[in-house]
C-alpha cells in the first residue's frame, strides 16, 4: 500500500544515495532529476524510503528503523540510564551520524568546494551554539535527520490531525505521508479527540520526517477538555508519554505568563492560538502563573532525556493585523528569549514560534526582535498572512509573508491552507498548501543566494528556453500538475 | 444575459452612489455591504453598470456610455477638431468630470476629513505631474473613469484575448466581464488571429473598465505575420483604428533600440516579450533603429488626439531570474524614461511596464531605478514572479513579487494566472489570478497604510472575533468561495 501515492511513472527522477565519511554507515537519499539533454539535477529529497525502488511499505511493520544502530552505539558509550541530546555532543564538538546525515542532504545539488557546501562540523557549530536544531528523538529511530537554521535551506512543516469529527488513522498516515510527497520536511500531528495515542503511533512508526505535537491538546483530553483541571502532573505525564513514543518536537507555550493576558485583553482578535487560550484560562481560573513557566526547568529535564526539541509557542500570535506586533506578542517573545537560554542550559534544543498576521510593512521587525531576544535561535513562522480577507485564499495571503520573513531569516514556514479560517483541509488542499510553501521557501532561499536552488531555477529557465517540456514538468515543483496543464490544453488543441 | 455572471443573492451588499460636486451629473457606483450587527463597510466597485439593479444587459447594443455628455461639452468649448488630454486639463488646473469621478471612486470606505481622503484637485494635480494617468480614449465613452498611480489604491490588469486556435468572441467578452465581476480595474484585450477588431469593438462597447492592446500584434495579423513585411505606416494606421475604436492604453516597446540587442543575446532566456521580440527581429532585418522611436513623437500626435494613455513596453523584461536586473533591462529603462519626458511633452499620459522574473532580494532596486529614471510616472509591473520553478503555481510566484513592489510603490500590477508558462487560462484560471491580484494589491495598500483598505481587515477581523460567518463571507474577496468551502464543512459535519 501508499506505492500509488509515490510512484509517478512519468516523472523522469531517480533516487540516488550519499554516503558518509566520516559515519561510512550514513546513507542519504536524494532524488536526480534526469534531462533530456543528458544534464542532471539533484534535489533535496523529503519522502525517505518510501520512494526507494522496491519498496514495499506496511503500516502495521513501520518503515525501517534508520538511526537504530547508531543510537545503540550513543548508548553503549555510555553508563547505563545515560543519555544526551545533538547539542550536548555539538557543544563538545563531536560529529553524530545525524549531523553528518543532515550536511549531506543540504549539499543535494552541490559538489565539495561549491559556494554553500555544508560540511559535518558546521552542522555541528550551529547546533552547538543553537542557531540549528536538529530534531531526532531516540524513541524515534524511522525519522531522517535534517537541520533547520537559518543557515540552511528554508524548511517547511504541515500540520495533520484528525478532530473528533474528523478522520480515521489510515488517513492520517495517508495525509502525512501525502504532505512528504510534496515536500514537507517535518509534520506536526495536531489530532484532537479520541485515538490520539494510536493515531500519533501509527504516524510515527510510518513517517520518515520529524513528528511534532502541541502535547497539551492531549493532556487536555486527558481532563475531558476541562480547562480548570489541567494539572502538571497530568501534562507531565503527557509529556513523557510521547516522548516515549517518540514525538520529534513539542510546541509548549511556556512564555505566556499572567501579566501578559491584560495586554492581550485590549486586542481586536484576543488570544487566537489554542495553546494560547488554555493557558490564559488556566491562569486566570487558578490565579496563578503558569505552570509550564514555573515547572520549565523540569520540562526540559524531561526533554533532554530524549532529545526531544523544544518549540516555544507564541500563545499570543496576533490573530489580525491590527494586533500585530503588538505588547502582548512582543512581551511574550521577550519571554521565550529567556527560556530559551535557560532551555540550552540542559542542552534542549530550541527554534521559537511567531505569527501569525502581519501586514508586509511590519514583518522585518518580527525577524529583527526574534534574532536579538532569542540570540539567534530559529525562528519558526506561520505565514504570517498580509492581510485578514484573504479566505479562501488565506494560502496566499500567507505564503507572501512566508516568502519574506523566510528571505530575512526565518528557517522554517509552517503551511498554511487554502481553508484556514473555514474548514479542515482535505487531501487537495494539503498537496497545495505544501507546494505553495515549498514555492515561499525556494522563493527564500533564492533571494539568500543559496547556490543550488539558483541552479535549479537556471535549469528550468533553460529548459524553458529550448521548448524541453519534459525537463520543465520533472524540475517543477508540482510535476503532475504542470503536466497535467500543458497537455490538457495539447489535447484541446489537437 | 449576462445577469446570472454577477449575480450573488447570497451576498448581503448593495448598489449605492456618491454624487459630484464639482460636477453634479458625477455619478459614482460602490459596493456596500451590509453587516449583520448593522455596520456598513463601503468597497471599491469594478463592475460597473452590470450590478445596478434591473439592469438587462444587451452585447448588441451595448453598456451605457456614461461620459458622452462629457466628452461632448469639452468638444463645445473648443474650435472643430480640436482636443485635450486629461494631462492636458491637469496642467492648466482643470479638473474634469473624469477625474472628479475618479477621486469619489477611491474615496470608497473614507469620509470627507479622514485621513487619506483624495480630493479632486490632487488627483488633477497628480496627473498635471504625471504620476498618476487617467486612462479614458473620447471614443470609449463606456469606460468608468479610474486613476492609476502610486498615491492611489494599487490597481490590477486582467488580460484576456483569443489565438488562433481559440474562443468566440461572445467568450472574450464574458471573460472581460468575468475578470472585473472578481475585481479586475482594466483589461488587456491580447487577441491574435482572425477576428481582431470586432472581438476588440466588442468587448470595448461591453467592458466598463479602461481597455489596453499592445497594437503590434494586429499590426503584425496586416502582414501575415511576417515581421520583416512590419512597416511605420501598417502600424500608424493599426494605431489609429484602435485609437477610433477606443482603446484606452496601448502597450508600446519604443524603448528596445539596437544597441540593447546584444545585452540580450547574453542572456539564459533572451527576449521573452512578444513585442520586443517583434522589434528585435525587425531591426535585426532591416538594419535599423527601431521604427517605433524614430516615430515617436508621430505615435504621441496621434494618442494624443484621442488621449490614448502610453504604457511603455519593456521588451527586454527578464524571462528568468538569472536575468534579472541587467544591462539590457537597465539599458531599456533609461530609454523609457527618456520617451516619457518626450510623451509628456504631447501631454500625453505614461505609465511604464516592468518584469517578469526577479528574486525577491532584487525587486526593490526595480522600483527604485524606475523612480529615478522614469521621474515618478506610474509603474505597472508583470508580477514579477520570485522564482522560476512554479509551474502550475505561477499565480503565487508572482503574487509573491507583486505585493512586495506594490507595497514599494508600483501602481498597478498585471496579473499572472496558474497556467503561465503551460497553457492559456480558463474561466476558473481568469477568476483565481484575478482575486489573488487583488489579494496581492490589497496587501500593499495595507502595508501603505491606506486607511479603507485596513479597515476592511479590521471589520473582517471583528467578524471572525464575533464567528459572524455571514459578514466574513460577505467581506472577503471571493464571498462564493469562502462560503462554499465553509458549507461543505458544515454540512459534512453535520
Amino acid at each position: 500500500m501508499y506505492r500509488e501515492l509515490f510512484n509517478d511513472p512519468q516523472n523522469a527522477s531517480e533516487k540516488i544515495h550519499v554516503n558518509g565519511e566520516l559515519h561510512p554507515d550514513v546513507r542519504v537519499g536524494m532524488r536526480q532529476v534526469n534531462l533530456t539533454n543528458g544534464e542532471r539535477v539533484v534535489l533535496y529529497d523529503t519522502t525517505g524510503v518510501y520512494t526507494e525502488p522496491g519498496y514495499e511499505a506496511d503500516t502495521q511493520r513501520g518503515i525501517p528503523k534508520m538511526r537504530e544502530a547508531w543510537i545503540a552505539a550513543c548508548a553503549a558509550a555510555l553508563p547505563e540510564g545515560e543519555f544526551h541530546t545533538q547539542m550536548w555532543y555539538a557543544r563538545r564538538g563531536i560529529v553524530t551520524p545525524e549531523m553528518e546525515y543532515a550536511a549531506i542532504r543540504e549539499n543535494a545539488g552541490l559538489s565539495p568546494g561549491d559556494r554553500g557546501y555544508i560540511t559535518p562540523q558546521q552542522v555541528c557549530e550551529s547546533i552547538a551554539g543553537g542557531r540549528a536544531i536538529l530534531p531526532a528523538n531516540r524513541k524515534h529511530p524511522e525519522t531522517e535527520p535534517m537541520v533547520i537554521g537559518p543557515e540552511y535551506l528554508v524548511k517547511i512543516n504541515a500540520n495533520i490531525g484528525n478532530s473528533a469529527l474528523g478522520s480515521s488513522i489510515e488517513e492520517e498516515v495517508e495525509k502525512a505521508l501525502w504532505a512528504i510527497k510534496w515536500g514537507a520536511d517535518t509534520v506536526m500531528d495536531l489530532s484532537t479527540g479520541r485515538n490520539i495515542h494510536r493515531t500519533r503511533e501509527a504516524i510515527l512508526r510510518n513517517v520518515p520526517v520529524p513528528i511534532g505535537t502541541v502535547p497539551m491538546y492531549q493532556a487536555l483530553e486527558k481532563v475531558k477538555g476541562a480547562v480548570e483541571d489541567m494539572t502538571w502532573e497530568v501534562y507531565r505525564d503527557t509529556l513523557v508519554e510521547q516522548c516515549e513514543q517518540g514525538v520529534d518536537y513539542f510546541t509548549i507555550h511556556a512564555g505566556l505568563l499572567r501579566e501578559h493576558v491584560p495586554l492581550a485583553q485590549k486586542r481586536v482578535t484576543g488570544i487566537v492560538s489554542r495553546g494560547g487560550s488554555i493557558m490564559a484560562k488556566w491562569m486566570a481560573h487558578h490565579g496563578r502563573e503558569s505552570f509550564l513557566y514555573e515547572h520549565f526547568d523540569e520540562i526540559c529535564e524531561i526533554m533532554a532525556r530524549y532529545d526531544v526539541a523544544l518549540s516555544l509557542g507564541d500563545g499570543l500570535r496576533p490573530g489580525c493585523i491590527a494586533d500585530a506586533n503588538d505588547a502582548a506578542q512582543f512581551g511574550e517573545l521577550k519571554t521565550l528569549g529567556e527560556l530559551c537560554r535557560r532551555a540550552w542550559a540542559h542542552d534542549v534544543q530550541v527554534i521559537i514560534e511567531g505569527p501569525g498576521h502581519v501586514p508586509m510593512d511590519r514583518i522585518r521587525e518580527n525577524m529583527d526582535k526574534q534574532i536579538e531576544w532569542c540570540q539567534g535561535a530559529p525562528f519558526y513562522t506561520l505565514g504570517p498572512l498580509v492581510s485578514d480577507i484573504g479566505a479562501g485564499y488565506d494560502h496566499i495571503t500567507s505564503a507572501i509573508g512566508a516568502a519574506m520573513i523566510g528571505w530575512f531569516g526565518t528557517a522554517m514556514l509552517c503551511y498554511v491552507t487554502t481553508k484556514e479560517h473555514l474548514a479542515l483541509p482535505n487531501r487537495d488542499d494539503v498537496r497545495e498548501g505544501v507546494v505553495t510553501y515549498k514555492l515561499a521557501a525556494h522563493a527564500a532561499d533564492i533571494a539568500k543566494g543559496h547556490p543550488a536552488a539558483i541552479a535549479r531555477d537556471l535549469a528550468m529557465s533553460r529548459a524553458r528556453y529550448d521548448f524541453r517540456w519534459l525537463d520543465q514538468f520533472n524540475l517543477s515543483l508540482d510535476p503532475e500538475r504542470a503536466r497535467r496543464m500543458h497537455r490538457e490544453m495539447v489535447k484541446e488543441n489537437a
